[in-house]
């Protein structure tokens, strides 16, 4: 098979990808390259881990991930590889440890196992540090794409770094319940991808005299609909999005540049208790 | 061969083109992938059927084409497949069916077949209605990367939706021909690229004393050169281009951001009548 | 093998890739496709052959790498296939006579070999003169792909056209030795890639007390460090890039836009001279 994803916050413009793909096609001829992205913002280590953790699962058992978004690049940070069961499967990962496998390690748990690359021998000369892609993740990646075992590449680790994702929560109070989390998203639509499962709510949605109300940045949607074109012009809804969260979209428009909202915005959805619940 | 060509509005910030992908190398192992284009503007369905029918007839007969640019993603629009013998032989097509494949089966008049898929042992299980592009579409082509028959996956249609794409015409009028048309696109370089034919002026571009007058936006241009070389910066001029249209040019810069000109804009070409014709 | 590279200034937006992708593959059925960029500025030749032979090193021997950006396109200028020694083996080339391939020659002196493509059947009939990237690059790409010689598709030339691209050069004072060069390149990440190759200051770095100072745009850097994350924020450094040249970088932030420095900026580094020496 020997399938490789790239996911870079490179970029297009300048030869860096380039480069990471040329290495890899170098050191493994046989690769098959697809890009998942290399527009993740410049440092947005989460940003890339939620890319990855939606994007990897598509993909077929045995393919391997190289994901690099790596401000810290040049200094004693580890390079990871990792084996993940994700979905179907088992995945493979090499990327920096510095949280980009924060939600595919905590989607995997327990089944995940990792590795340290310390191979020195695998990785190339290079006039500086700055660009390990090239230099250390790509022949990693090459390794494991010519069959080598991860366990080979240096010790096993238990404690690979994790970002501080906080989890979304029900709170139960006075005739409601809230659910609440974040805007863990914006997509290139200007949708708000939020964290909150929409089966949390699900009972509810059928409720129409007292749907759910989702509150963000001052704002409230009680509008829920099944897709966006049920929408008009105008106006703000809520659904259920592509992974199984609650999302809202402006049809045609984007919502996160009409609110102003952004990653990270806390989100709440109360759902009114009926007297007979 | 499994050759399938991908173009959506999805851009590639986000997850969604990678999961497309990720899905359809799941289903069909072999298949080899080619981005068309993932920056259609969002919900441009015009812009990405022409982009379609400009790029697909290069490709391979055989060739997969899958086109997603779906603002009606999750409502009762059809899900097509098409086959249109494109150039040089048959092509298949996967697309919504809002108007996408609108320049292609005018191309192809009357040689195309669609059908609407409906065989929902192709669909993946989801959550919600919002990403048929993973959940539909990509089964769907993989099931034709596969070898299925474009027949055994749904009923036969014969009325695609079509966009209303107003046709370029001559009209004659008193000492003069008149081409009325319209920009069809403004490309990355800012050039004006019109739909009409430019063998409608080609023998008066010989005609130096009166050259053939292209008017847009309250301006005229007179200049006619075969290539962009020829023109000294800042002069626009008309040529014949890429898809055998009439475009505008204005050398090292925008034309369209000079004169503020969009796709749509009308477009006149004025053909002098010499006495003697 | 029949590896493919493509650097283009079409953009992703536009048909323009995509056709050249489509026609490669049409002529060239087993051909590996890399985009290399398709991101690069219209027009900018020299941004190409920096990203060229940049990029190029990375790849396998024998890759074929076609790079379009060719603002004389249609005009008298010639197309090059050239073939030249690349780090680990002979790669080889397409490209319009303007320069684009003056890094890759220069690399190579006296290692290459060029020929002027005028095999007129290669050629696609074409309504215009304005996508040789789809009417003759491609082809001839496409040729060497198939194994066909490159000697077979025109005469061999010698006089490529190159870019005055100004070496770096050092100058001896009085107290003090000065590195004299240029920002080659601002990248994604805003950090500003000069051409000065670090080793010339290399015995300099390691004196503390007086580090060598980099002067551009009447701005000075004294702050060495091995890579980004050792610097503070709003604090910019000078590092060795990953091409062995001096870099200027501000972690998290752009210094170009800080310090609004474009690509030709004067760079000065000021070594001194200690009395023993």
């Amino acid at each position: 098979m020997a399938l490789l994803t790239l996911l870079t916050d490179f970029g297009t413009s300048d030869y860096y990808s380039a480069a990471v793909k040329g290495t890899v096609l170098r050191l493994a001829p046989s690769a098959r390259l697809v890009d998942l992205s290399h527009e993740v913002a410049p440092g947005d280590v989460e940003g890339a881990a939620d890319l990855l953790a939606a994007a990897a699962p598509t993909f077929p058992a045995g393919t391997v991930h190289l994901a690099v978004v790596d401000p810290g690049v040049g200094s004693e940070r580890r390079i990871l590889v990792a084996e993940a069961p994700v979905d179907r499967g088992a995945h493979r990962f090499v990327a920096p440890d510095n949280g980009l496998l924060t939600r595919i390690l905590n989607d995997a748990t327990p089944g995940w196992r990792a590795w340290s690359v310390e191979r020195r021998d695998l990785f190339l000369p290079s006039p500086g540090a700055t660009f390990h892609g090239r230099d250390r993740f790509a022949p990693a990646a090459a390794a494991l794409l010519r069959g080598e075992d991860p366990a080979s590449l240096g010790p096993e680790v238990g404690d690979p770094v994790r970002l501080p994702i906080p989890p979304p929560r029900r709170e139960r109070r006075e005739g409601e319940v809230v659910l609440v989390g974040r805007v863990a998203r914006v997509d290139r639509f200007g949708t708000l991808v939020t964290d909150i499962p929409s089966d949390w709510a699900a009972d509810r949605l059928e409720e129409r005299s007292h749907p759910p109300r989702v509150e963000v940045a001052g704002r409230e949607v009680r509008r829920w609909v099944s897709h966006y074109a049920e929408l008009t012009p105008g106006e703000a809804g809520a659904l259920v999005g592509s992974l199984g969260t609650v999302e809202l979209s402006l049809p045609g428009e984007s919502l996160a540049e009409r609110w102003g909202v952004a990653r990270g915005e806390a989100v709440r959805i109360v759902l009114p208790v009926s007297n007979g619940s």
